[in-house]
């Protein structure tokens, strides 16, 4: 049996929470409509699928409550790591009971159970399982977590680590990262009103990336250059990723349907 | 550092589910003082706890509706393989959410992630995670549930087959069953009100169950059967296992902080 194609979706974590300080929330209205095109983009059962999602407030208030990105230092933190693993599985048991509302076989891939770090770096992972959900017909969904630590003890892995893992060991064929901005911008559009979105990224026209760095805009976060470093170096891997918008209703089905170009591209240069 | 002995402690699923045909309930108020009974027995540090649930209604009626232990023949099941798994999570974040309440640094342990079947039998699980897990003091906690076979497809791990697995593979100290009867009887209580628990078994003493086997006393049921089989497989591996009440309060915490004979011990002949 030929194997499908792989494609990887990251859904940001800004784009299926809602932001609230007191406690975290699914932005069930948005997680609804990606889950209703990632149904519709399924069939015809052209392509395999693994999903990745972010943390939001659910991982990252009390990651940080406990300080568990600098290590194991006390026994409160062994706490801390079951608070806030709780918290990832309240909100991966949200996305998965509403990817299958919409008839998608999507199931639940904890990731420290599979994953271990050596000082916040992925060198091990459950791969042979995943082949064989994927093999299946099954849509893993994982996301990022609290993992042991070689290293540190504990320490967190990133959605954007795992997705980057994956897809290279996979070997994934496409990378989709549904983010809160429609792609990476040539200027920073909250300062500037004529700023567009770059269509192509390649180590060759990085340099269009250093000048919104340095503007320090909302759409370029250090979340997001890190994401660029890393999808740079898949793409010298000859896997192509695309940053596309989660808030423009049809984006997302059209990049699974396979056009290219709605968002960023990020590829190798030619 | 030396490694503090294992327990592993298996919950039987009608020790904290209530038997309801039309939606799975947990059974909260017993599930609160077994989780209290834990909390109290972890007090002084003595021992590394790995805790394994049963599925009652959650597991056992959506994989029947399925068909999953009959292995992979049609494109439903594989939804089904979601439904199940999502249902034994919903299970799984009760129990460790009610253990967390009571101080437990508690994580969910997701043996689909982890684990590989091979014709119903487990032939590979995430055992370092598990070693890392309890070395840094988290109480992980697994489950019964649908996993990949490498000759089904897809098949049912039993919380028992886990348990008797893990016990074997991290060398457990102890293993506690958590069961709802309070061990196991010369004869069926049902019939014979006279009916006595036996305090210990071993091979030699086996004979006084085939006569309970043969009565088909419901304190007996082939589960039972099967479980004392794997119970005395582990004895002759000098793993010595104990099976008490799980509704009788203060049993699994005298058991816990190293009482013996409080049910029936199953061990190795002298």
């Amino acid at each position: 049996m030929k194997k499908k194609p792989l494609v990887i979706v990251k859904l940001g974590g800004s784009a299926i929470t809602a932001k609230d300080d007191s406690r975290p929330e699914v932005n069930a209205a948005n997680l609804e409509r990606l889950a209703g095109e990632i149904s519709e983009a399924l069939k015809g059962n052209k392509f395999s699928l693994f999903i990745v999602h972010g943390a939001g407030p659910f991982g990252h208030v009390p990651a940080k409550k406990y300080e568990l990105n600098s290590g194991l230092k006390n026994a409160e933190q062994v706490i801390g790591v079951s608070e806030t693993h709780q918290s990832m599985e309240e909100l991966n048991y949200a996305v998965v009971g509403t990817l299958r509302k919409f008839g998608i076989p999507a199931i639940a891939f904890q990731p420290s159970v599979g994953g271990i770090l050596k000082n916040g770096k992925l060198i091990k992972f459950s791969l042979e399982v995943i082949e064989k959900m994927l093999e299946i017909g099954l849509v893993p969904v994982s996301y990022g977590d609290v993992l042991l630590d070689l290293d540190k003890g504990v320490s967190i892995l990133s959605g954007d680590h795992l997705v980057m893992y994956l897809a290279d060991k996979l070997k994934a064929d496409r990378v989709i990262l549904v983010a809160d901005v429609p792609g990476i911008f040539n200027s920073d559009p909250k300062k500037n009103k004529d700023a567009k979105i770059i269509k192509e990224l390649s180590r060759n026209s990085i340099h269009l990336i250093k000048e919104i760095g340095s503007a320090k805009g909302t759409d370029v976060t250090g979340g997001m250059k890190g994401k660029l470093d890393e999808l740079l170096r898949l793409a010298d891997r000859d896997i192509e990723s695309e940053i596309i918008s989660g808030f423009v209703p049809g984006d997302l089905k059209r990049t699974l349907r396979g056009e290219r170009g709605i968002g960023t591209i990020i590829k190798k240069d030619s």
